[in-house]
């Protein structure tokens, strides 16, 4: 017997009889041996133990590797499996995964597990590890672990997936498999923490029965623990999915849809503010709004070539008889290209700017919904501009302005712009019009100049149909989110046959800009949550002033005037009249983060006065009415971000 | 051979041998011969010529009964197609009816007939009345009028649907088929008239092609005939489908949607000020504006009961996979009751008001569908009011307030209250709780009458599920419409579980309050166009302001000066820079029915005044820009009706 094994930089070392991982590590270099964690053998990976015994490629893990971190948390969600079998009668045990975001379990039982349980749970686990006790890497037959698990359908749909001959671990008389590499003890988990509980559903089917899933992460190193744990205090506190649900500005139940958001009465001022500041904003800039269906014939998207190449972001269309296919739209192009078409167009109605509040659907995979951030129906802040190609500078540069504007309103500073042309190497790959490229490359770049602007450029990057400007946000997590968009697009309007009249009398295709300002009502609000902590500053805060009596009895009377001065002069203001503390009520006033709490007692009320405590300060401001009004009146008018 | 004529007052006529309907006519008396121009014969309408030989039942028709116009009304049309076929080559024909609403007779030519074409055509009808052309009746095989037809795909498709023996009509070589009854003689037509051409799809389907439909009319007597077409001029002039063609307010494509309609940039201003108008209006009256998706889980419509009796005017559900099926609402309810399960309510949250305007989706026959009024898609002035029983009163009169004050600004006055009541002798019909029965239905009309109006009771016209007050407009046409309904609803709740938590800390059932102020955003603005006849005022006039430049050279920039000045104040204003005569521009504005036409020459220019053309009047007051600011602003303010 003998075979080789052949390591990543190509050299191959020859054995005469089965190496385990472990074994073959120590004899490259024994460091290696004590670093190593596992193995990638022929591109899988497989634990210390694991035994070669013929010719592979062998690529070593080590605990500095990505994949030896995974090996890691996989072994800490396997010691929690053995330890909640331990202390649980009667648990069942579903799905689990490591990754990099750590690992979690999917368990089932009568009495859910509790947040509250996580410390003992950790404790028991910790007791394992001390013990340093063996888990042992073999093979079982799965007709041997169909008869173990006879009793437990969730492991038993798990091992319909396996081969004949299943991998599997073992700690004592616990038993379980789907793990790829595990460490061989408890002793070297040390770095882990459970951090959390969530309903999930068998197999992400919201038909299915829920499970408690266990979330957790693990770390070579405490220094890395740590780091990463205040890193998810601050993802959380900025999470807009629990700022929305402390704030009762919406949810999703996946119970009657999944990804489809309810906007509670405060997320639903919000958005409603945010709508008619940016129709206004628009209409004022010469857009003309419009209502159009979120139905429309499919032969529109076969049309579009949307039906051809997007046609697994769409959603299942309905045969609506008589001939009819009606489908629920993904984008809003085509609607407006119904609207261009309406009237025969003249260069004199050039540029032609239509915009909407257009709703979409978009069928996205349920594992990946999440908030308001990722949803299956949205409604975009969508504009077509149609214009003459020698009219690309100026109107890309009037856009430009637009969205410059409101990002200042909305205090948005964080940004990049990222102009994207196509490959100069590979024109063929784009729609067919050479000086259609090069004179609408030459002018995005020239407008981006003439304003002055710094800009990345992307080769290659341009969209088949014309080239484009994305505008760069990064979300709290820190990842890269496309905010604002401008892409020229020469293929619609020959799709759709759109022509003007030109000055010569003739008929000439026109450009279609598509641009968005502010994207999606839903993912641009999700946006605000987090770059706000839920502080909106007062123009857009569903309640501007918390106005609260200091005796229910004695002030009553004079906060509900003050509230309905307030109202009428178009504020949000209201009176928290409930039976409770007056410290109680500044401190939930401050905890819905409202920008101003008015409190109100005697003094105030002969006064004529209002003592005013902004937001996350602890200022007490005793003024007049008329003064908190003119000052409240300032924030609204100059979109205040004063906190 | 012995039969007997069963008359409709019981009698019988005993006959010997066969016996023609005109001649059965003369028998029973000579003015009914003279008067008849066909019968029912066991039910069935049958010509003057049709032969009895066996015992039937027998009325006479008369130029007196609705039937005898349908007669005429065939026969017209038949006249028609036989003059169409005299005076074309290569025409084919479709479809034909008569009904109390005219005729109408589909054509098919390479060069479509048009309405200029008409007199003409009415012309040659009246020459074959003259004539006296006789028209005779008689049955064929219908192989035989498959061999007559066997170039024709119309006429061979209508076949189809005729028996072996084809009762058809002869006037010379021109023979049809598919009439009832018709007259004898084409000079007994007379008073009738040709009215206009619209596109019909065949068989309504819009993949088939698109024929000419010829609509006309015919009366007995001249008098009859000139009211008709009277009364077409009016409902003409209100029809909202034509006005908001000629004002450029919407359009709907069938090929892209039928029941789907576009707004256009003017339509869509005003909706955009009716929405606004109606939330503040609702916000200010203590409602919570929300959004909640259009798509909802089935297993939501099958609780509710709208999958088991309303399935038919649902969409047809979309698969999601994941054991998702997915429904477009056609009500908001369900969702509205989602909102108030996400929290556990007490009797401090009662009334519990939330409002949408909330899109839905009903399927409608596509022949049902007719512009704004009915469609497939349309966005409801919801709102659900959450109340314990026994604040049913108070809340039923608050709703009723709010409608009163929007009907006020809309200037709507021609409306009736209709309440209605269980059938107090059917109560096993209804939703099972006498006492809430009992006592609401006390509490509606008691807040009716506190209020001082006058209103309609309708014992038996009560919902399954609650009583309820409709109000009733009038549309254009003379129609009976509801406008605004407040609807209680004992089932829901229970079907959905919802209860509060009363005072007694026990917890117990809301009803439910459905309430619409102004309906559906579609139907609504096209009772608008039609009350208004397109001349809206100036708070929801699409266009407040036309400024006109006497001279283009001279004015536009004082003109862009003035339109800048009104549109900073938040009015719609435009200039009209074309290159067209002045006279032109000013007849244009007052068709498109603008509020106010400003023109500017010198003296206005000078003087910063503006020259005021109110819409329909023959007035032109100059003021200063100021002046007319106030004015209009004044207007907007009072939601002023001035025309």
């Amino acid at each position: 017997m003998s075979f080789a094994v052949t390591l990543p930089d190509g050299s191959k070392k020859e054995f005469n009889e089965p190496v385990s991982v472990k074994e073959l590590a120590s004899s490259i270099a024994t460091s290696l041996g004590k670093a190593a964690v596992g193995a990638k053998i022929n591109g899988t990976v497989k634990p210390l133990d694991y035994v070669v015994d013929q010719d592979v490629e062998a690529a070593i893990i080590t605990d500095k590797d990505e994949e030896g971190l995974d090996i890691l948390r996989a072994t800490a969600a396997f010691l929690f499996e053995a330890v909640v079998k331990r202390e649980y009668d009667n648990i069942r045990l579903g799905q689990h995964e490591a990754s990099e975001d750590g690992f979690f379990v999917d368990t089932d039982k009568e009495n859910q597990i509790k947040v509250s349980e996580l410390p003992k749970l950790e404790k028991a686990m910790q007791k394992a590890i001390k013990n340093g006790e063996k888990i042992e890497y073999t093979t079982m037959d799965k007709s041997e672990l169909e008869g173990l698990f006879k009793d437990d359908p969730f492991k038993l749909d798990l091992l319909k997936n396996e081969a004949d001959e299943v991998a599997v671990y073992k700690l004592g008389d616990f038993v379980d498999f789907g793990f790829e590499a595990l460490l061989p003890n408890t002793g070297k988990i040390k770095q882990f923490k459970l951090l959390s509980v969530a309903g999930a559903y068998w197999m992400g089917k919201s038909s299915n029965p829920m499970l408690q899933r266990i979330f957790g992460t693990a770390f070579f190193k405490a220094a890395d623990l740590e780091a990463d744990l205040k890193r998810r205090e601050e993802i959380k506190e900025r999470d807009h999915r629990t700022i929305g649900r402390d704030l009762d500005l919406f949810f999703v139940d996946p119970k009657v849809g999944a990804g489809l958001p309810y906007w509670l009465p405060k997320g639903a001022t919000i958005r409603r503010v945010i709508e008619r500041y940016i129709i206004d904003k628009e209409v004022a800039d010469g857009y003309k709004h419009v209502y159009t269906p979120v139905l429309m014939n499919l032969d529109a998207y076969k049309t579009s070539g949307h039906w051809a190449h997007y046609r697994d972001d769409m959603f299942p269309p309905m045969d609506m008889g008589d001939g009819e296919m009606l489908e629920l739209r993904p984008m809003n192009c085509p609607s407006h290209i119904q609207i261009y078409k309406h009237h025969i167009r003249s260069y004199r109605d050039l540029p032609l700017r239509i915009a909407e509040l257009g709703m979409m659907h978009r069928y996205e995979k349920s594992g990946a919904l999440s908030g308001l951030q990722r949803v299956r129906e949205m409604t975009l802040n969508d504009g077509h501009t149609f214009v003459e190609l020698d009219q690309v500078q100026e109107e890309f540069a009037k856009v430009l302005k637009l969205i410059m504007d409101v990002y200042k309103d909305f205090d948005i500073t964080d940004y990049y712009f990222r102009l994207s042309y196509r490959d100069p190497k590979n024109t063929d790959k784009y729609f067919a019009n050479d000086e259609m490229w090069e004179r609408s490359q030459k002018m995005l770049k020239a407008a981006m100049d003439d304003l002055g602007l710094d800009y990345v450029e992307a080769e290659g990057e341009a969209a088949f149909y014309g080239p484009k400007l994305d505008i760069q946000t990064k979300t709290a997590l820190g990842n890269d989110e496309t905010m604002s968009t401008i892409q020229l697009d020469f293929m619609l309007p020959e799709r759709f046959g759109l022509t003007y009249v030109g000055k010569d009398g003739e008929e000439h295709r026109p450009v279609m800009i598509h641009r968005g300002i502010v994207g999606t009502m839903e993912r641009f609000i999700a946006y605000l949550i987090e770059i706000y902590k839920g502080a909106f500053p007062t123009w857009l805060a569903p309640v501007q002033a918390e106005i609260i009596p200091v005796n229910l009895d004695a002030h009553s009377e004079y906060a509900k005037k003050v509230e309905e001065e307030l109202n009428k002069r178009g504020f949000r203001a209201e009176v928290d009249n409930r039976n409770e503390k007056l410290g109680y009520k500044i401190r939930e006033s401050q905890t819905q983060k409202v920008p101003y709490t008015l409190v109100l007692g005697d003094d105030e009320m002969n006064a004529g006065n209002v003592n005013v405590r902004p937001y996350g300060t602890e200022d007490q401001i005793t003024m007049s009415l008329d003064e908190f009004i003119n000052k409240i009146d300032a924030d609204v008018k100059s979109y205040s971000r004063e906190k």
